[in-house]
């Protein structure tokens, strides 16, 4: 396993500043964003990576697969749009395209549900079912593979229907292994009694190991709950072994969603998650 | 299934106005809880419930059993506690005797977690399995059923290790059904993949129901983020079909956490209450 930054965690970085300070940090790998993609142009960002050395161990984000009928408008934006990030995936060649598969019909992420949204998480996640169905063959094609994120409970209501690896498995094993495989995000998952026999469950389908702490109390936006390693709750040793036991050997990433992360020297924050990387995560 | 209060939704009324509140109501039941009974004192509070012809549908709360190894000195303070609980349960008549098993060893409910904690959530879950062992034959000796409530993944730093039903089951299987049942408490469980699964395992184990709604965005303490029914992203119907078909004829307890509520005038809150839980609780 070898580090990778994903780009968030440095979000005041464009993307030749992320891949510039990859290389001078000695990171083998980035974890790209979209939006950060778009900004400096798709080809642009495909070549200057390519040219750079480093692997692309994901593309953040395809998914919000749920808010309407797959046939209605909405439905047919979201897989539009997912088609759009497969493209985009296999133009950078990232290992993976995470996916976080969307809330609960009508809720915005980070808002109070409007009038008439749906209480019907059965039914949200059956879409997403339906919506594999047709976007795992699409990005096989391609030779994306789909990386299905289970994300903690607490953003059930808004942005992932998707609450357990177990859960992600499910779906995922209905469909080819190089199509479909999971995330497995130190953040979302720490807490789950059935972890470590859904990470050996998950074998050869773990499609992308990213580390970061549970910070608690959680600060206001739980969005921002995302801390350096070694700041929060997690204990990462057992989570890295069994990753590794299930025969993972891709990149780990560190993808942090914090405000005073953000706030702080870029360069700080790749050396701090470096050194936290050696001696926390991959402590035995 | 008939409708109980639990007491610390009016937490305003003392005991004895929370019990004439319930008569003066129709309701037949009450969950109380051990602060309550102790301001008004333990005898006198189970002469004025009996008096009363109200249930007890609950009796909280146990647990907090994680804080330290049960031979040393914290331990022992935790199982005397719950002995207490039990012997209290028994004494009220109650159904049950609720149990929130407890966070990560050093970690106090709501607060930042101290120097030395421990993020050995795995070993904080035997802990609890090796209380059990002890409290379980304790609590059928006096006729007391302990009730493991799984807790919100949100609070497994500070209250409860115990968070999904299935493994609330997992460790109540382990003693006789009428010493060991579990919560099926709708803020904690709505958003699990195995709810349905597990609420049909659960059968007979259902020791109480509890309904209460999940608020989105969870206010910033997020103790507080329970809602009278109907306000938050919880669909009922569909628990409460599945809670039935299980097997589970107790009392619904009613169990709000919520700065709002508890501001406001109780006879309000127990009318809105029993106008909720008819119109979407029960709603077919």
């Amino acid at each position: 396993m070898s580090l990778s930054l994903n780009q968030w965690t440095t979000r005041r970085w464009t993307l030749p500043e992320a891949v510039d300070g990859c290389v001078r940090h000695g990171l083998e790998a980035i974890g790209l964003w979209r939006e950060k993609v778009a900004e400096h142009g798709l080809a642009r960002s495909a070549r200057l990576v390519r040219e750079s050395g480093l692997r692309v161990s994901s593309l953040c984000r395809g998914g919000f697969l749920t808010a309407g009928e797959l046939s209605g408008e909405r439905g047919r934006a979201a897989l539009d749009d997912n088609r759009r990030a497969v493209d985009e995936a296999a133009e950078l060649g990232a290992a993976c395209l995470v996916m976080v598969v969307g809330g609960l019909p009508g809720v915005t992420p980070g808002e109070p549900p409007p009038a008439g949204f749906s209480r019907d998480v059965a039914g949200a996640r059956q879409r997403v079912t339906e919506a594999l169905a047709t976007l795992a063959p699409y990005a096989g094609e391609r030779g994306v593979r789909l990386a299905l994120e289970p994300l903690h409970p607490v953003y059930c209501p808004d942005r992932a229907v998707l609450s357990t690896l177990g859960q992600a498995l499910d779906l995922a094993l209905a469909h080819p292994q190089e199509q479909v495989g999971v995330v497995v995000d130190t953040f979302h998952v720490w807490w789950d009694p059935a972890l470590h026999e859904q990470i050996a469950r998950a074998g050869g389908r773990i499609a992308s190991y990213q580390v970061c702490d549970y910070l608690h109390p959680l600060p206001a936006d739980v969005l921002l709950g995302r801390g350096m390693m070694g700041d929060g709750v997690i204990g990462f040793p057992p989570i890295t072994r069994a990753v590794a036991e299930a025969g993972y050997t891709g990149d780990v990433e560190v993808e942090i969603f914090n405000a005073d992360v953000w706030a702080a020297d870029p360069d700080e924050v790749v050396a701090t998650m470096k050194a936290r990387y050696a001696d926390v995560v991959m402590a035995s």
